[in-house]
């Protein structure tokens, strides 16, 4: 971020011993927390930061980096840095290099600067720079070895997904399939099989969604994503009432610079609708664009600023944030109910009363009944926004995280809506998803696990992964509602949740 | 679940050769769809099922589990087993006797039966019974490679936390702290220091909030647990609404045998509430417990089970269901936001100008604007319920999947209400959290690596924790808004979320 | 519930001698109860109807009525009808022949027959038959003397807005003003003044809303219509999922036939827009139309209607129901606050700070405090949906009830978002209405007085009359929030609402 | 509208020739407007005030008392008040004096003294001061002769009901009935009768309220009132968070004083229930109190009022606002929804299939599915809060009109949850209304013809009055449901709503 130099050139090594004065501070932080708070070293908004006073600190950047420099560099020449060289004996070295700069009370460098640091002090030829990094960070901040570190490619990682990274947590994907739909498309309706991994750690969910797939086979079931877009909501302020309402009229009209500056975001934008919400003097934009195979939030948040830029050389509007929280980006919302957010989708099936009676061991009668009381009337009764349905959010959270998808768009994503009714032939159900944020390039569907799953769903597509999403929330609520009509949750709850320890 | 009985020992061996008839059937699928379709083999609700027709599966049971043994003893035979043996061999071995069975089209057992299979085939001595079963599943279904398997204790996982399981994805983690707060409790408020572990691929994320938290110690923060209890809906019938009102007027009289009944759920459990809602000859009762250190729902579903027993002598009801989605789990609801489920949160936080200007790098006056029209108006404009912050989702699902929490919970978990106010001193801050579910026992907390992360956070009981989450998000909103009221979130996303790999 | 048994014997047989024998039934109703049992004559669905067993009434219709006019008839030929004939008098005869078919236990007809009943039966010069109508319902009902039924035109009432009427309660109206607004219109913002009629029983409302005129008349107020629609939503059901997403394909392409077979319903009717909401095979359509000077619910039923026909031609579609409270019409609901429904009006204004202390006698800071803590937070603590506001509802139903509005749509024409900050010169109000639907044609805006108050408004179409409702809100919120500011509300309210009777 | 007056150059100086000056300002309100700005003129706060420049106005109050008096006083000279007089002449006299004042320019004083003033000018024996005050104002605001103003007693409304009164607007009154429930009270369900008085301008809703009873006296309809109380909100401020969550401590322990002080603000008012929602140093009460047979809301608002007073010895918090939206009144609330405001009144009716088919001409089956669609799907998709219900908010509005009840508690008051399932007899319905909010005293119900209309209604106490509007609201939905599920809606709509004029 900026350049350290040097100022104070006479400091008492040591003297920013905090262990003993700030006895709260655990040693690890004091590491960090010193690093950015001698007076040349520029503060860091994204580190683990300090608010010790500054008469603690006398230790200059340029003896605190030449220090760390010559610990670890003596420390790696002793080894030969080659392809064969065990990753514990490196991870030995490291740990004795941080004890060193801990024994010395030697303040470290931020948190996000060790990578540069290290890559200075290892040899060229070093396997795995990112690795070391994580396990320096580990030491200074002493991360229980409990947490696991191998099996991640840091390269992948650091910078890109997860700040001050220390390690993962290892979430179990199990599988449930298949799943096989027709799917609505231009062409008209294609027969498709996807797989659905699931990534959780409630015993029974996957064995539930399993069955009602397997209930769900014995019928016809269909899906149809039904809209495409991602919405980001600038919120910007006029001088008054009458120029926010030009602006809406000008904005609204399909002006063609509208469009052409909105989807200078990325060449895989294309504006799908731009509304102005009035409010006084202020409005609030919702800008919808089909992003492409990307979940699409970066995108749509570079087009919305392209477009805010651009207008303003002829509307003089301030602007108050380029998110208004008329997205409405991971937040509980009427709103992406009724206009949807992401792909939209809804599915139906038809299930035979043989498989309802074989299958799900119950009644169309009585999973009719139990989803108006419990799916309809109670979520009404709880004042629910879109929340009519059994336990969507189980499933959405599970193949989300399983796909590297962001686990805090289960918030819309989760809206579901699930329609039974008992028809002649067994039972129909539907379930609509009117906002499925999904993509299959981006965040965390980049990393090497979660890809794999993507693919290994056989989705073609992220329109095609939000169908697999709906199609799992259906058989989760087929499976769900029939339990609960025959009282089997809690028993099997207790049985498989709780099951003894192999 | 079921004990299979032979009945047919006639069946021609691969009869039932499902590969070549049926094109879109994985192989891997094949197996274990082929299982439980003979005619004495019982239907499994919770695998990978089937739709074949019965015709094509000839073979009995017995004789499929013979071959089966078989061909995984004769290799385990041609093997030592020792515990330097390595894994690598051990998987080896178990992908060509899936081939040899596959080759033979001979059917597999369930997915679910695997572990005793195993456990009849190989020595006593096998030093990781759940990881061979794991990998088996993985050959069966043609699971990828880039999915890792090692580094997570499938003794602990298998038949609890997921069912079917393959391996795992890696969700990288990350570290964000000192959190310091006074914590509000029967004595006074007492002063700690926290650590917010973060799991997430959202990057900028962590820094963000890291950020959050320095401008917090910057001031002074307090926190407050004002609610804790989970909460379960059963739906019952009765003949008429005038019995449904007297048993409304009885169970909320505040009765002792329905607090005796409800708390032979677990010695754990206490009842904090009990409350009808009468609809017609319907009532949702609303349980309300708390649930010691765990987050509780199987705790209050069993005391949930055990009261309706009881009560049911007295009261001629039918139960339509254990949950009415009155409790409201895993829904978006003004229910929760208005009554509370699991911890409620509040923390206030006053921030002085300085730190507002050096940390922050903005005004009090344009972050309580931004906040005013982003976290209020524009929100009210969303029709939200709850969602009157700026990223809480964000930081609940990074916190909850770190710790192990159950990542669904993130839709109640994350309604927030966020306030600010300019104050004389600077910048008046306060979050609230109606429905934090969490808990440090049960679930995903038993994993190893989340619970590691449960203990580095230093947070004491599933209170504390929930104060924790409470922390993170406080830290992540005042770190946004700032960004926002400045602009940066754009540039901010640009450059950390799409960095070059390194 | 209970069944009538004979008992007196000197009444005439079959004569259903109601009176004695089902003491908890009114006389009147008796009479109407009976009128529509006998064999020939049809049932009528929209009457005081009966559960009387067919056994008990044995009187035909065409002896009933016979004697019915024979009584009325000789009555009536023992005056003179002119025109000076005073109302009394006849009322007096009226209610003689009434009292006369009472003790005769003879049934009476329907009451939706009177007006037809008594048309044959006065000679053609008789002066308000309309009148003599009601006075005779009134009588057979038994309705209390205190209901008055002069000063009302019944010939624009029965049949059109009021069944079975029998006088009305006249509800007080007060006026407050001016309201002084700059309307922004096509060629910009026009200075406009109007007057704010309000009918209402609240003591002390009217002088609380006419403060907040004044306040606002020492700023500067201007108002704009964003949107202007009403809204129908039919609910419809196809085979199948495809078939319903065909559907939606077709209506939301622009298609010309949608137009123009919506636009049949009347030749004000413009469509303005239609949306499928897609539920599995079910849509839900949201069709929005301008209606012109009509509020426009018959007219776009109408419309709607027109345009199911048309398009069941080419979709084989079943009509659910013509309204599916997709529209949503006089409910609750966040589509409404965000999609907007009738006319949607935004205000602002800025008042000097000098008004704000000379008027409303306290400051913008402690008003922008108090709409936050009041309108924002704890409205959003309340899961409201558009209800960010003091007290619109008042101001709406006043309005509303003054000039002939359907006071169920103060449902959602109460939704608003109030705004308030402190600028440098003050305090900058704004209040948002996205659902005010009103109109100054149909309905009860037809009668006499109403129609009287729409004229004295000054407002000039609907559209302006709408914002007439929004300034009228906004100065019950600027007089509200102020009083509240300065802990006047109880004070002000035990004064003037309970003030002794003069 | 109104006649303009002088602008001729020929004004007395200084005699705030308004007309000229300040076109906009109609001739009337120049008389008011003036009438505060003299020196010694109180500013009259609650009038139909000016923003004149001061220096235009240069007569003093007295003088201007003087002479209004002395116009009077002539004029009422002339005549002998005495009972007989009519009122017509009086109201010639009262005109011709305004017309002199305003001939003269002269002001006049503030429409709140004008019973004052003509208290002073009127002989002791004056027949009916309230009603020559309003003929006053009439003629001073140009109010339209279309507006009645007899049949009203003014010594009842003025001053109580309504400010600035002008008279008042008619609205039709229509009957339905009789409405046969069970009333569920404490010694078992007591069979009564109710009848149902209606205020609308709707044509063909009372007609079809009344076809809802027949078909409910079909069957059996059972009612039970489930919860009562009014409730307050004050919103209140604290030093910090700890402060406040002792305070919420202290409040919801059942402390006695608590009760004790707010019940002092009647002796009707029993507390119900305290709660508070700490949300950072501020906290939300929410007051809940029984209150006899007033709606009760001004007598909640001192009880609320008593209390703060009381704690604030002990706590030393700040009062933002007595009332902080968490009551939640008169807004569309989850909460009023969840913990019910006002009488929470549910109904069940079981209506035979025979009754179905013969009086509602439709199926069970048809209405059970519709009723799903619309009222639970439909409203669910519309992000409704308690509106699934078919059309409760017009039954509400007219029952209220009627009966005095505060229209702007429709909005609350129409949150209806209806239920229908098809029994094996035929129809089961519920209907579930959870905030109806209606007195027998005070406000509006105090009218004379309002106070009929009560007594009519045949409810004893505010509760039996609230399951009126149950089964009013449940009557009207039977009969709506089963109107669109025979498609009838529109056509009746059109032959009923649209009828010539008689």
């Amino acid at each position: 971020m900026s350049t350290p130099t040097p100022s104070s050139p006479l400091v008492t090594p040591g003297s920013c011993s905090i262990m003993g004065e700030l006895p709260r501070v655990p040693s690890s932080l004091a590491l960090s927390q010193t690093s950015h708070t001698g007076t040349d070293f520029p503060t860091d908004a994204f580190m683990v930061g300090s608010t010790l006073p500054k008469e603690h600190l006398h230790v200059s950047n340029t003896e605190m980096e030449l220090k760390t420099r010559s610990i670890f560099t003596e420390a790696s020449l002793n080894e030969t840095y080659t392809s064969s060289l065990n990753e514990d004996h490196l991870n030995d070295i490291e740990l004795t290099c941080c004890s060193q700069l801990r024994a010395l009370n030697l303040p470290l460098p931020p948190l996000r600067k060790i990578p540069t640091l290290l890559k200075k002090l290892y040899p060229p030829t070093f396997p795995n720079l990112p690795l070391s990094a994580v396990r320096v960070t580990r030491a200074l901040l002493d991360v229980p070895h409990n947490l696991p570190v191998k099996e991640l490619d840091y390269g992948m990682v650091s910078g890109r997904n997860c700040d001050n990274c220390v390690g993962y947590v290892p979430v179990p994907v199990g599988v449930a399939g298949p799943l096989r739909m027709g799917v609505v498309g231009e062409g008209g309706v294609e027969d498709k099989e996807f797989m659905v991994p699931l990534s959780t750690t409630e015993g029974g969910l996957i064995a539930s969604i399993n069955r009602g797939l397997k209930a769900m086979r014995g019928g016809e079931t269909t899906v149809a994503c039904t809209a495409d877009k991602i919405t980001r909501s600038p919120v910007i302020e006029f001088q008054n009432l009458r120029e926010a309402v030009n602006f809406k009229e000008y904005v609204e009209s399909g002006a063609e610079d509208v469009r052409e500056e909105f989807e200078k975001g990325s060449r895989f934008l294309k504006l799908k609708e731009v509304e102005c919400k009035v409010v006084g003097r202020v409005v609030y934009l919702r800008l919808s664009g089909e992003t492409g195979e990307a979940m699409g939030m970066n995108m749509i948040s570079k087009g919305s600023e392209s477009l805010l830029q651009h207008l303003q050389k002829s509307f003089p509007f301030k602007i108050l944030s380029v998110s208004g929280n008329y997205c409405c980006d991971k937040k509980p919302s009427a709103l992406n109910l009724i206009k949807g957010r992401g792909k939209s989708i809804t599915l139906e099936c038809t299930i035979p009363e043989k498989t309802v009676k074989e299958v799900l061991k119950t009644t169309s009668g009585k999973m009719v009944k139990l989803n108006y009381y419990k799916n309809s009337i109670g979520s009404a009764l709880a004042g629910t926004v879109g929340g009519n349905n059994a336990h969507a959010a189980n499933v959405v959270a599970a193949f989300f995280l399983a796909t590297g998808q962001d686990p805090a768009h289960v918030v819309e994503g989760s809206q579901c809506i699930t329609v039974m009714e008992e028809v002649e032939t067994g039972l129909y159900i539907s379930c609509t998803l009117p906002s499925v944020c999904v993509g299959t390039v981006g965040g965390g569907t980049e990393l090497k696990a979660q890809k794999s799953m993507i693919e290994y769903s056989k989705a073609k597509g992220a329109r095609e992964l939000a169908c697999v999403v709906g199609g799992g929330v259906m058989a989760g609520e087929v499976s769900l509602v029939a339990a609960l009509a025959e009282g089997d949750l809690v028993k099997a709850h207790m049985e498989l949740n709780r099951a003894k320890k192999c």
